[in-house]
């Protein structure tokens, strides 16, 4: 058996999920303290790679010890909590079988991506939310769901992709995509199948665009079509990035 | 003339509002940015003295430089905001005749005090919520709420002052009192026509001491009229503890 986490984290002082050799990694980080908790070397696995400054909500990882899971998973969360450092947090924790994979089993994931759209900076929203400073009227924010709403379904996102990232597919179900503003704060959602690298980041990067008015909704189908990075807004920066829920097929009862 | 600003700042890696030799204050640094601002020697003056850790939502200070205004008041936060570090900002500003001092002016303040009542810590409020892990019930929010309408109103607070403290007069009027839990957040609202040194933290510390029944709502009363520290629970942590709201005469009309 295996412990199965639910994690949180703020990811402004890690050099993103995966272990690196030399750097602050969530990963490295978490497998060092389970090996605290645990009193043996523990292998843990992720459900992504999040990039450098990216934040986690709702991150699901796999700790699996060399030995017994000697500590009850309803304690787990709590033991790592005295070992683990303040920005970040084992939510949730329960068993799983060894065949559990974080990552293949997902059936897609939740981003959050927020805007901080107040005319000067919030203090307390720094390395936290993108600050976009000129204003997001209800016209920008309603041409923004527009094109939010044609970049939903199946298509090939890789006009979406960082360049010179490789994949088998560039394939995507986007499921849901969402605009909301509330005050001076945008919260943009999407969830997906699966996400290319850096998709999340040139989409909201593209949906500021339209929103200046630099793009039209109606331009999302062609971007789409063509295929080219060249086509899509800039990526929009890391900081105001959210890996919030992944999605399990239900049947696996995690953190119920 | 001078300017008065609207300040939000978080307080984690200041020393307090007011300048210390050696020390990284608000009040030292945004005298240094308006000097940068407006190319003369400037004389920051705040609503209130925060100790270090605590933040602020909307703290109020005045902006006096030996020479003219010569930035708009409209102007005057974005200017700022070039020459501030990202942990504190100029939401709001004005101009008001030299005579306005925002503490001597102001008819009372109001403080937020937020505690994280999640059974683990979380990461995105490290340094921004006092960390209460034992689950506050229905039932201990009551008992809360009931000890703190009996606070209310105007009372000698000698009880709830850090020792060494010397004022003319310990007597206060609290005028609203409340506490709410959204999810795992609970949110203590409190204003007053002023406090005590430390008097919202010692506050917060007794509730928590009503909530986990070691005292009474109905003890408050007496607590009062002990006048004396040690009646009072303990003092809660800095970090959770926000100044919100400054209250001005509203023919001053300062920030609407």
């Amino acid at each position: 058996m295996q412990y199965v986490c639910l994690v949180r984290y703020l990811g402004t002082d890690f050099c993103g999920f995966q272990v690196q050799p030399e750097r602050r990694t969530v990963q490295g980080t978490v497998q060092a303290a389970a090996q605290m908790v645990l009193g043996c070397p523990c292998r843990v696995t992720g459900c992504s790679r999040t990039d450098s400054g990216v934040h986690a909500n709702g991150f699901c990882l796999t700790v699996a010890p060399e030995g017994p899971c000697t500590v009850p998973a309803e304690r787990f969360g709590q033991a790592m909590a005295a070992c683990l450092p303040p920005d970040v947090s084992v939510m949730q924790a329960g068993l799983m079988p060894d065949t559990f994979h974080p990552r293949y089993a997902a059936l897609g994931k939740e981003y959050l991506y927020l805007i901080w759209n107040g005319r000067v900076r919030d203090p307390f929203l720094f390395g936290r939310a993108m600050h976009f400073p000129k204003p997001l009227t209800g016209e920008a924010l309603c041409a923004m769901q527009r094109a939010a709403e044609a970049l939903c379904g199946t298509h090939d996102f890789a006009s979406f992709m960082a360049e010179g990232s490789s994949v088998q597919s560039t394939v995507r179900t986007v499921t849901a995509f969402t605009i909301e503003k509330e005050g001076d704060l945008v919260r943009i959602l999407v969830s997906a199948d699966g996400f290319l690298y850096n998709m999340v980041r040139i989409l909201v990067g593209t949906l500021l665009d339209v929103a200046v008015g630099r793009k039209m909704p109606e331009q999302m189908t062609g971007i789409l079509a063509g295929c080219s990075r060249t086509l899509a807004g800039q990526t929009a920066p890391a900081e105001g990035l959210y890996l919030n829920r992944v999605f399990y097929p239900s049947e696996l009862q995690l953190f119920q």
